[in-house]
């Protein structure tokens, strides 16, 4: 892999995609997932084994899987909420999972319908499997800045979860800001909490919603205090199920914008992304890309 | 004046206005004023005395003027291009002015017809009978990160026009990104060659635009470099008639959303900035808000 400052994490195929109402096919979504490799990125989160009740836009995640052609040197994760979606991940010949949780009772509750605790249990023998497998494993903390029920977040909830994530064996903790509210000094005051309690950047990803236009410097933020992992979203898709007023991921081609300003090397082309959310914006019938630089282009033209 | 940590100075009702393609009443444009004012806001960019043929946008800035209905602790400056500017602006009885040059020939050209020194010789006798008659004065300096017609600029062209400008007798300077480009390490970089130049961020405003999504991270940066005044529009207005794919500026209520998650005082009130930018949409005809926070709304909400 080409040496790299920032890690780019792209979770467009599945927490873009599974927020979108319009539906998306399954030649279309591995069109999408191709042009992302193409664009350079090397962690692409490809879907979800979740039941497609819950979440029909991803209900063809298994023939997504079989289909996919795995560019070398890719990581192509998915998300496995459950037992029966550790088997189909299995079946699939997965070998980078992704658990889901929150620090906060009601949204895990409403999300998938059951308290913390009991998520954690229920993750226990799928993170157990995932390891004897010698799977990557991350986890993500939902909410850990806000939450749509509970308003503001005490950040020692958020390194509780943390650390009963690590104990499990989670490789990568995705601490997310599911409704877009932090700002720079949350970052900073939620990833000094997980420092003291011996949880360091190196194995933190920061997950922003960019929906009060805060996200990048909440990347700031978190780049002065170590992280080193962002997620995003080409297009800048997604919201989530359970968040009213969430907005999208924070969008690739913003974060490749900033990234390129800062002099940080990512491995990632910036065209190539605008190609990819151009592409998936289309699929969507969006009427433009739902991102800054997805609507300005980068810089100098 | 409430004691503040930060100053939020308005641009909406003539940076904001003057690059919109709908038209907007004289009593739309009071009401306008008003409800920025009723926001708190105490620094607020009246309008314009260019010519009507170069602006139509702002033709009635001599009846805005006249029936402005001035709030005590409020000041209204308005801009002044030229001689003929100055005479309405000393004949509406303003006590607050700014001129107009940037930090590329190509840009001041195509934007006011002359070059930078040609700029700066028309200013001297209207900066000197501003003086004369004690009125408080900014200048933009745009382009200062980033030109539409010659790309990247030295900060030290930057440094140049500020200093020809402190010396024309303004008071503030009103650095600006006028196509949205900067990243907060080239903000950085700007204003360490000002301060290296003895130009320090007490005399300094950062006027951001939007365009690519970094404005916030920006003004971060100027905080940690001392820059305590900020232009903003209510609802994102904006763009410029001589930037090519210049968004609006950095709408008001997501810069005051982030000055309230970092607890910086300012005095302005969200609520009343909603307020504002939702009425100036509508008069433009706007589907919805052109902010993050405008159409996301504040939190905890």
């Amino acid at each position: 892999m080409t040496a790299v400052d920032v890690r780019i994490y792209e979770v467009g195929p599945r927490d873009g995609l599974q927020a979108e109402d319009a539906a998306v096919s399954t030649d279309d979504k591995l069109r999408f997932l191709a042009l992302l490799a193409d664009a350079g990125l090397r962690e692409i989160e490809a879907t979800s084994f979740v039941s497609s009740r819950a979440i029909p836009q991803l209900a063809d995640a298994d023939e997504v899987m079989r289909r996919l052609e795995r560019r070398p040197g890719v990581r192509y994760p998915v998300l496995v909420p459950n037992a029966r979606g550790l088997e189909r991940a299995v079946a699939a010949g997965v070998d980078a999972a992704c658990l889901f949780t929150a620090a906060t009772e009601s949204y895990v509750e409403r999300n998938i319908g059951m308290g913390i605790n009991a998520s954690l249990e229920a993750f226990r023998p799928v993170a157990g499997e995932a390891r004897r497998r010698g799977w990557w494993l991350r986890a993500y903390v939902s909410t850990a800045f806000g939450c749509p029920y509970e308003g503001e977040v005490d950040p020692r909830a958020v390194v509780d979860v943390c650390e009963r994530l690590l104990a499990l064996g989670v490789d990568e903790l995705a601490v997310s800001d599911t409704v877009g509210v932090a700002g720079p000094s949350d970052v900073r005051r939620v990833l000094a909490a997980l420092a003291a309690a011996g949880i360091g950047p190196e194995v933190i990803a920061l997950h922003l919603h960019d929906t009060r236009g805060t996200a990048l410097s909440g990347v700031m933020a978190a780049l002065d205090a170590g992280v080193r992992a962002f997620d995003a979203a080409a297009g800048g898709t997604g919201g989530s199920p359970s968040a009213p007023g969430a907005a999208g991921n924070l969008a690739t081609e913003d974060l490749v914008y900033l990234l390129d300003r800062e002099g940080l090397r990512h491995a990632v082309d910036l065209d190539g992304v605008l190609d990819a959310a151009r592409f998936i914006a289309e699929r969507l019938g969006k009427p433009e890309v739902g991102s800054k630089v997805g609507r300005a282009g980068g810089w100098p033209r």
